[in-house]
């Protein structure tokens, strides 16, 4: 076998077989095929697309490229829940602990922030106390026990995907929807669980920008989980604004708090409920979706699904009574409100310039592995659609630095547009995507 | 200004600038952008291809990227002949000396064989005692005194293609016509002529399979060389059958004196003076088609393009009585003939084939710089659409080796097809086009 011929292969719109995509991966993992082989490849297949078959091979062959995590000794069905990443997107901190209180067993490994969309991990840390790294056997114990952990990446989870996502972002080959598929698919199934959950955003603060593109991506996860024996389903849903009101790492936590205790942003808790409905339905707690969201609407209303959230954090070495007392989460030096330059309704509020609003507020990083300020960042106080007065506050800045806070209020004034005609709001959720539908 | 937005730009179909490509190609040649990237926008060349003034932007700043050749102190419009390769090709032995005794200045450097194509230079060597290595000094001199030289590549032409064409041919991204075009115009405007004629071959034994594709790869080259202020013409020419009689080194040296003194291969003899033809009317010798040929076809009857070879020959070191004595070009030491297995017409005879059976005896080389043997080669005894007996010599093989004889024996045999009906035998010249066509 000869890469260039696969190259070939698939340049002229031919399928790989799984021998034939082991060949490229494993022989890129050990460097038996060069960098610029792959690049080819990469850009062959930005063309030619891959078939769903195919698609899954190259997933499968990624996830056992290194360390894989074994759920088996946790009892019950483990169903994982994956967001494509957005801005005041603080999902996991409210429904890994909803899914738990309803009994299903919650084994989440979760990254860290990049770029503007923020990181379970940061967030969690956060919290005074709490530690991210526990070792495989902590945390499966854990899972057993309390039917919850959230830590961090532990191992080597698919370095084949690590290694081509490195090259795809210097060869303009990231925006391949087979590709990012693979790579998201790739890392969840090496992280063991049986089902997945997959949150994938559109709009001006997402990596997909159509409709159409989301739906793409989505379809094609939820067509390599079930080709992958993994029970998967997929929601698409608004990035146009962010989805809770808070964004940056205390913060975040502070509105998952609130949200557990029936307080939070109305998009977020719809959102949150939804995909707990669907973490239920696939862990087979149920088979009607009117019982799972009662189940999951009680555990938020009776405090169930915030008390999981108070044993996780103790569990995990945090300090439990910030449930009770926000305070006790960082706080920020300074605030400031953005005033509305005038009257009207808030037409658009742009997720990325909020996102990159608190990344210049410390709350992100551009570069992986960069110092963050757990404190920082910015309440919204208004939503799109809402009429506001001139002078009025649209949003509130958290930051420990002056110089970040003039640089971020600048840019805090453009994300809004304020216009005299009501706008149309776009749901929160778009489509759900089964594994019957594509 | 970055390698990656330049790569999505023409993933994206968009038109590279001359900025934008000279921060490629000079990048690259310098090493500061990698091979990876270099082959993701080859990749999207592929797909997407390149605008003529990109293409023409491409081919002058690769011909820059070395040594070209300064030709301007030889007096008069220097045309320059390039074929695309093809199997018994030896029109550049013939041409050149017809050109030259016409009064035209011919300097030319010429390249090796490679795979089943041969190359002048190797021909030339057959030659006892010819030099192809002469100093530039030497070169421009004698074709001051003489009207003609042909040496081999001296100096760094074109760096840049040479590399580019390497990361090609392990990449899958050879067959791009844009890639190629430029490859072969960039070398050709680094070695300093004012003109060109191409001879583009189309067929079982050319690299263009299709004559839409020739058609392309003619076109796209005459407009590089008028965008780059060259007179520039092309001939697609057919490559279904070997287009001499003959094919090996000095076998086809044999031939290009044969044809010289009025006896060669008719095929080969329509096309070199229709080239011969093309060479004079870009030159400005004549505007007038008709007295073009008139001219080339007086000094082939007439012997001067044969006595121009021998002075070539003379000049270059070479022994001159060759031209009567064909016997004192290497000899091989066994010859064998192929017969027709049956009665029939030749419905074909494969080029690729016929080049690979002569690369078998000796005559060729699969990689760079191998020795070849120039005694040995073959000569068809048919042409398409002969009418043969059962038994009749159909090529006469001559190797030095019995076991390549062997080998080439019987692949000789697969490379004819005999049947009962008369097939239709293609034209030697399919079209001309003109920069004003194109």
């Amino acid at each position: 076998m000869h890469a260039v011929d696969l190259i070939q292969k698939k340049r002229d719109g031919q399928r790989l077989s799984r021998a034939e995509l082991e060949f490229l991966i494993q022989g890129y993992v050990e460097g038996r095929i060069p960098d610029y082989q792959m690049a080819a490849w990469a850009m062959a297949v930005y063309f030619q697309g891959m078939e769903p078959e195919e698609i899954t091979d190259l997933t499968l062959i990624m996830a056992h490229s290194g360390d894989t995590l074994d759920l088996s000794s946790i009892h019950g069905v483990k169903v994982d829940k994956h967001s494509t990443g957005g801005v005041g997107d603080t999902t996991t901190l409210i429904v890994a602990p909803l899914v738990a209180s309803c009994g299903i067993p919650v084994a989440k490994m979760s990254g860290r922030g990049l770029g503007h969309t923020g990181g379970t991990v940061d967030k969690l840390e956060s919290i005074p106390g709490f530690r991210v790294d526990l070792q495989p056997q902590e945390f499966i114990s854990q899972v057993n026990r309390l039917g919850l952990s959230l830590v961090g990446q532990t191992g080597q989870l698919a370095p084949a995907d690590k290694l081509l996502y490195a090259l795809r972002d210097v060869t303009a080959t990231v925006e391949s929807i087979p590709l990012i598929a693979s790579s998201i698919m790739s890392k969840k199934i090496a992280a063991g669980a049986d089902g997945f959950v997959l949150d994938v955003k559109v709009g001006q603060g997402a990596f997909m920008k159509t409709e159409a593109d989301a739906v793409q991506l989505a379809a094609t996860m939820v067509q390599i989980g079930t080709l992958a024996g993994r029970v998967t389903v997929a929601l698409v849903t608004d990035m146009n604004q962010p989805l809770g009101t808070r964004i940056g790492n205390a913060l975040e936590v502070k509105e998952a708090i609130l949200t557990l205790k029936g307080d939070g942003s109305p998009r977020l808790r719809e959102l949150c409920v939804q995909l707990s409905v669907e973490m239920l339905l696939l862990a087979g707690k149920t088979q009607d979706r009117h019982e799972a969201e009662r189940l999951v609407e009680e555990r938020l209303k009776n405090g169930d699904g915030l008390e999981k959230f108070r044993q996780l954090i103790e569990a995990q070495g945090g300090e439990g009574r910030v449930i009770e007392d926000l305070t006790l989460l960082p706080q920020a030096n300074y605030s400031q409100d953005i005033p509305a330059p005038k009257g009207g309704f808030i037409q658009a509020i742009d997720p990325l310039t909020i996102g990159i609003c608190a990344m210049e507020l410390g709350a992100g990083r551009e570069q992986k592995d960069a110092p963050i300020d757990l404190a920082v960042g910015l309440e919204l106080q208004t939503q799109l659609g809402d009429s506001v007065q001139k002078g009025a506050s649209l949003a509130k800045l958290y930051a420990n630095d002056p110089q970040a806070m003039e640089r971020a209020a600048a840019l805090a004034k453009e994300a809004f547009t304020i216009g005299a005609e009501k706008p149309v709001v776009p749901p929160t959720i778009y489509r759900k995507i089964l594994a019957e539908d594509v």
